[in-house]
């Protein structure tokens, strides 16, 4: 069911050597691929994290093993880990290294004299590199890319078919994008005048995409107005999730999909947001702040450190808990209520 | 104001005989086209399904009309059918064909020397068609489609100008795409180690379309990680939808604009979800389940089948009536509460 | 860090002919850009809105302001103006002037025999004008653009690379449509029989797209089923915003990211819609109404002219903060109705 492009064979002792982990069992047991625990041939290795998931993996017929020490299994080559989610992470990006989007500058590909193209750059069908870009060594950048005048992308840069880049826009290195992200549009942004005209607000701004970063599909992330969008290095952004003008998002924040934050708001680093998150204007969620799925962020509001957020407007998870745990709980209030309000028999 | 391309004079008899309904009037009535009653012209058929639109049938231009028995409108063709929409529609189809996205494969279409693209397939201009990809008879392949290496398009099937396939997804007959989706991008999945970075969790899986599905434009479907994701036969998904890695999606259920679901979340057959509803992870709604538009159904939560939920976090819609008639007289309770609590004139 | 492809210089005097307001000061002073006060070069142009941001205008180097009378900065140019942001943006169309998509018609642009292209049009490389099409003079469609059988594009448009227009979509003139954006997909419409098989509801209706309307990156508008969609004049949608069959949205209505308007609704002149807003079927929202961020308005709800609403389900902002109000304090609500239930001292 796994489609890997190269199929490459090692050894379990190949592997502990790699994650300079602890090795238990058979050194040359062979493996090949990763699987989960229900769909593992003998050659493919899996993890153990959490203690409820240890049936899966005693039926499973992979032959390694990824798991905590004490995990108690017999019978595989075990690999021991404290963290063996990040190890079996690793294993994977190991055993299967990501295909090639695209081998070599297709001939249809329409290159700008004035564009730059290092080594080891793959461009595929019908890509359009404009005016002065640029596209650093290693760099795969797929079918119908659209990489704008003046724009830069990063070396070993992973650009999947259909991204379109407008002008100047400026990608890190190792950058991931998915098909259909579009970075750099205008803002939203206008003067509305007293007859209700409205006049376009300059949307000249550019947007800075740090190393590391990865995009989901159909996400949209817009330049500056006057000023500059950045995102900085190891963000990931989920499907069509929503950038405005000027936002700053900080470094290793994750943003599930569908959410949007409006302009010039500023996301710290490390925080965590949920699906269909709504963040208005010029808010600031500092380190390591977390906002569950679906809560709304009213304009101007600051959420501090480490503090995590639910609902609309946001407030802290355990009011939220405290308050919707009474909202539930309203029919029985009113019929409290009710029942006091009855004149009592003794005062009859 | 419609756009036909192929104009088919037919009459109300010959309508009849194709839906399998009584005739009652003019069996030679012409007709070749469908409409509202206000856009109708004398040529069109339409339908009354509820007595609520009476006054406009009777007053419509048109000369053909499918309703239930008993509608009683005189000096029309008259189609008996107790479905009146179903009709109309089945009779829409087969009035207007869908015209052609393309016609015969275009000289810029990239096509791979291993793909296998059967009879009958057309394919539209940039089109790119990659290694070992599959196409079945009769499909329609739109402009600047990109189909993956390796995979799969069943028979008859429609994909307007600019989808994406990445490699090995499969697509089964009949499925429509429309303009802007993406099917089988990574999914949103990552390992975080101690130190705050993220590791890319494998993204492996499969993603499998059923027959008859419909995808609308710009919606995103990822492939599983170590699983699959799966769209059963005859879903219907509307525009900006998401749907995360490892989901399973069971036949004819409907899902409005903007929804998002995330990962490993089960929805079952026959299920309707409204607009802009956020599903999280690990959830399971059942059979026949309803979710109102805009509800939030928190991760791990099952939904019992047949059950309608709106809000968020999602509860039974007479749940929801109930506390939020009570949240919409909270001020009302916040009063009677200040009455209560001043001290009782006969207590003075 | 702005990014302008012409650089004009001209003089304050210049600026003041043009905007028509008066000039205090050396008309003679060189502008030849826009910045905010901070980013400004002394050839830049700056405006000052509100007395709150006097600070930043006075450690500009900036030496042309755009300010209302009265302002007080000494040694700059003064432009005097009631509503300087609007002049700002004025300014900035004028200093300038926004950069072409692209130069003239590309070699691999794909044009219908029977297409009409007027004078001055530009079409970038593989972007496709399929038969009967029809754009304006001076329109720019950029690379990978799809304009449909029998669509019309008007003068003096910009459409950014990548933008689909299915078949007979009509836009006017001025448009403006960022990368990504699908009009006139079909709408989401089935009739769903006994079986629980859907049958797809007729979606050849038409969209009409009027003057100076700006779409943004990703939105999608489907045609109209049996009707027809319609933007009217100077309307302006964010990105990811989807509009369904049937929609009708007034004069300069602005639409902020992420909402979704459901079949049939008919939205007013100058409404205001916030950002992730959900719109049920058949809705009405009059003219100059404002819809706050995250609210969800009922299928079939009215909200009546120059009303705000916020919340889901929608209430205008002064019932929905009194209630708010409350439900943050539902706690201390309880509490007290706890300590009514007690039975008081003196009844012992």
């Amino acid at each position: 069911m796994m489609h890997q492009t190269t199929k490459i064979h090692r050894t379990a002792g190949e592997l502990a050597a790699f994650l300079g982990c602890e090795l238990r069992g058979n050194a040359g047991t062979k493996i090949a691929g990763v699987a989960s625990p229900e769909r593992a041939t003998s050659e493919d290795v899996i993890y153990l994290e959490s203690p409820r998931h240890f049936e899966r993996v005693l039926k499973s017929r992979a032959q390694c093993l990824i798991c905590p020490s004490g995990a108690g299994v017999a019978g595989k080559a075990l690999l021991i880990s404290a963290e063996p989610k990040i190890a079996f992470a690793r294993a994977a990006g190991w055993l299967i290294p990501p295909g090639p989007i695209v081998d070599g500058i297709h001939a249809t590909a329409v290159i700008a004299a004035s564009a730059s193209v290092a080594g080891g750059v793959s461009i595929g069908p019908y890509a359009v590199v404009e005016e002065h870009a640029s596209i650093g060594a290693g760099t795969q950048i797929g079918a119908f890319c659209f990489i704008g005048r003046g724009a830069t992308v990063g070396e070993s840069c992973r650009l999947h078919p259909r991204v379109t880049l407008y002008e100047h826009v400026t990608l890190g290195s190792r950058v991931i994008m998915h098909s259909g992200a579009v970075l750099g549009a205008d803002g939203f942004g206008y003067a509305t005048d007293r007859e209700g005209k409205h006049w376009k607000f300059p949307q000249l701004g550019a947007l800075e995409i740090g190393d590391d970063v990865e995009i989901g599909a159909n996400t949209t992330i817009d330049r500056g107005s006057l000023d500059v969008t950045v995102i900085e290095a190891q963000v990931k952004l989920d499907n069509l999730v929503h950038v405005a003008h000027n936002v700053k998002i900080g470094r290793r924040t994750l943003i599930a999909a569908q959410t949007g934050i409006a302009g010039s708001s500023v996301i710290g680093n490390d925080v965590v947001i949920g699906g269909q998150v709504g963040i208005g204007d010029h808010c600031r969620l500092e380190d390591r702040c977390v906002a569950g799925a679906q809560a709304g962020i009213p304009s101007g509001k600051v959420i501090r450190r480490d503090q995590t957020v639910w609902g609309t407007p946001a407030r802290s998870i355990e009011r939220f808990k405290k308050q919707y745990g009474w909202f539930a709980r309203l029919p029985e209030i009113a019929e409290r209520l009710r029942r006091l309000e009855q004149p009592k028999p003794e005062s009859l």
